[in-house]
């Protein structure tokens, strides 16, 4: 028999129908006993009763997370029985057979315990499978599908850029080393010497995948290998024509989101802010200068910010502008890649930004330098030997127009817009210094 | 000025307008100097005469790759100089002003000069941007796009695998090592356990990602970093819902491309063919037998294929079938992995299959065992211990439906498609035994 989904169960009143799915919670009322079976569209009631004595004996063995096959006629609910916050809460299934498709080991724990981070990585496997984890991997899903249809629509074509690489190009402290043929490979920190190769080729590409950083520090912003949402694009004026894209971009995802992700939202409890038309922008020493008057903080001639001061230019953002984001923009050349552009009306800084969101940065971005003998240049001012890379350096040998681009943390974007406090929960399976699926012996 | 593209130059006739791009071709007429302007819709011509000098001796020192801003007037072409074969072709742009946006230095050879496959990867941020190389990687651009389209229109749900793991669960000796925090850890072979795993989660799951594998031979269908596209999907019957699957995803993929990809496709030379609505699939050994038959090669009691059968076995497939396609089916339990279903009427053998496709395989999938006992036996019986599978096998423990899927190789399955001899000019940036980017030392 064809299988229906817990979703379609209304439409089917007083039919034979087959349910499949696992056991999501079975209630002993005596001589009704209820189990709730849960698919990858809902949750449906399935009634067995007493006087129906071998379907009821099986249905008594059932536990838990239990698959089963179970077939039925759909019937309305007893007015007192009806459960209007579900969308199968007027119906019910009459149970005429069960199938056993695989049973399931008594479960570490209730499903609705609150457990902490370390037991919920241990049983990933299984806590994943609860209403919330599955509403926030479907919105990172989303998220993800969101950011390829708008850049396709607005001429980016995708590639896959390679994660093994031979020459750590941004310097080699927070690379991991691989074992290649006899040879020392890296892992990428990111796709971009790659992004900026592809922008002479398709003039504006994106790419999608995971990227690597040996970062010893446990936070609860930090994983040591996250997917990094790349785009890189030819042509532009300056960086902010890059800084534009984004906040378009960042205005389809989240406008879509209020709607195709509006039942995920909500089971999470979070709230999707809009993107304003111009998001507030300001140089980082004009922030410093902020944060001194605000908060009386004095660190001007720092040439980053500290966690605390992108929670409080954020605060100001929102206070000012009624904005959940704030860009910061020219930060020293002497703090930024060798690849950075520095503003020749600005001396000593840079056209690259930092986007800040709820407190957190959730994009590094710049425009570029195309000129081959600049980036030559900025290579040996940095101490980097421009022999090493010599690949990336053909692109810029042969012509390279204006271009610039961003790259952002598909998992800190998610916990950020979700309101989930720590990283690992917006990520499926997050690696860090203690942790590879199970804890790492010590 | 505003940006126009080559393509919409036809209809700004008499028209100021900016075009910005590579110089493409440089051609010398004497009083007549006309420069190609490549963008990324296309080529547009620009004229320069030697009446207007300034100009004339400016566009004199344009070369190949140079990316420059040409603003002009579109004018209709004399009709002794119109290209019917190009877009573009029944108009040109007067130049009024150039501004040199890069320069390029002398190309290491003429950019139409047929080069042999080293000297095309060692230039690859020149040679990619050949007319037949971007076709190629928008084709596989617009695979990716298609196969992830599909598949969420089929209620699966994309998922991002890690790549970094800790026990390498397929066998080691096909896998990069990886120093992680004074551990070993490894590259994903394959995202294949997760992708069960989340099978407890969402029933229905796809990923795209970079998979690894250390093979040392360097052939013209391996390559050691390479994008598979995934799938896994629960409550099916047998193996056989999975490659019913697959028959319709390539369909889609197949006959969307014919329309999305012709401009692509035509210019590759290649042809992509018709999915058959039911592609023939016969056991392994009933293709041995055939293979016996036909060729008079007798490798009926061999547990797998060898190239040269797979070949053959495409040819009868073509020749009785009319199809490009062939299932394989029922390979022996030794020779597949330990999660692969045996098909209890056929005991040995596994409800596994290889799709080929013009001679080569390009999908391996099969049903995989869902129970937890037979999962732990089938390790067992492998040589593995259970302890080091102990993350994975939490999902079998707490309950997992009957389920199955494949993985496909992208860049295999863009080579075939588009008639490409080596995987390695199907690949972005191809790794192999002795290159990473460049040759590597040895």
């Amino acid at each position: 028999m064809n299988r229906t989904y817990a979703i379609d169960i209304p439409k089917h009143e007083n039919q034979e129908v087959t349910l499949m799915g696992w056991v999501d919670v079975r209630r002993d009322h005596g001589k009704l006993l209820f189990v709730d079976v849960r698919d990858r569209t809902g949750v449906a009631q399935v009634v067995f009763t007493a006087k129906e004595k071998e379907l009821y004996d099986q249905a008594n063995e059932l536990r838990s997370e239990w698959v089963i096959s179970v077939t039925g006629i759909v019937q309305k609910r007893p007015d007192n029985m009806k459960n209007p916050n579900i969308v199968t809460g007027e119906v019910e299934l009459k149970a005429l057979r069960i199938d056993i498709l695989a049973k399931a080991k008594e479960l570490p724990f209730e499903k609705d315990t609150e457990i902490n981070l370390d037991t919920y990585l241990d049983n990933l496997p299984l806590t994943l499978r609860t209403p919330r984890s599955q509403a926030l991997f479907k919105v990172q899903a989303e998220i993800t599908r969101l950011y390829r249809d708008f850049l396709t629509q607005e001429g980016f074509v995708e590639f896959q850029a390679p994660k093994l690489i031979g020459e750590d190009a941004e310097g080699g402290a927070n690379s991991f080393s691989v074992e290649y043929f006899g040879h020392m490979a890296h892992l990428a920190q990111s796709p971009q010497l790659y992004k900026q190769i592809m922008v002479g080729v398709f003039e504006r590409v994106f790419a999608v995948g995971n990227v690597y950083r040996a970062e010893k520090h446990s936070t609860t912003r930090h994983i040591n290998e996250y997917t990094s949402l790349d785009i890189e694009m030819g042509f532009i004026h300056d960086h902010r024509d890059v800084m534009k894209l984004e906040t378009q971009l960042l205005a389809h995802i989240l406008d879509c989101l209020q709607i195709s992700s509006k039942k995920q939202v909500a089971l999470i409890g979070a709230t999707i802010p809009r993107v304003p038309q111009h998001i507030p922008e300001v140089k980082l020493r004009d922030a410093q200068a902020i944060i001194k008057k605000l908060h009386g903080v004095d660190c001007v001639n720092e040439p980053d910010l500290e966690p605390q001061h992108e929670r409080w230019l954020c605060e100001y953002a929102a206070q000012e502008y009624g904005s959940d984001f704030i860009f910061i923009t020219h930060f020293p050349v002497s703090k930024r890649p060798f690849y950075t552009y520095e503003d020749e009306n600005d001396p000593g800084y840079t056209k690259g930004f930092d986007l800040l969101f709820r407190g957190v940065e959730i994009t590094t971005g710049a425009q570029r330098i195309h000129g081959y003998d600049t980036l030559v240049a900025s290579l040996e001012k940095k101490g980097l030997d421009p022999e090493k890379f010599r690949f990336y350096l053909q692109a810029f040998k042969y012509g390279m127009p204006p271009h610039g681009g961003f790259g952002m943390g598909l998992e800190r974007l998610t916990a950020k817009l979700l309101g989930i406090e720590n990283i690992k929960e917006a990520t499926l399976f997050p690696r860090d210094i203690n942790r590879i699926d199970n804890l790492l012996s010590t």
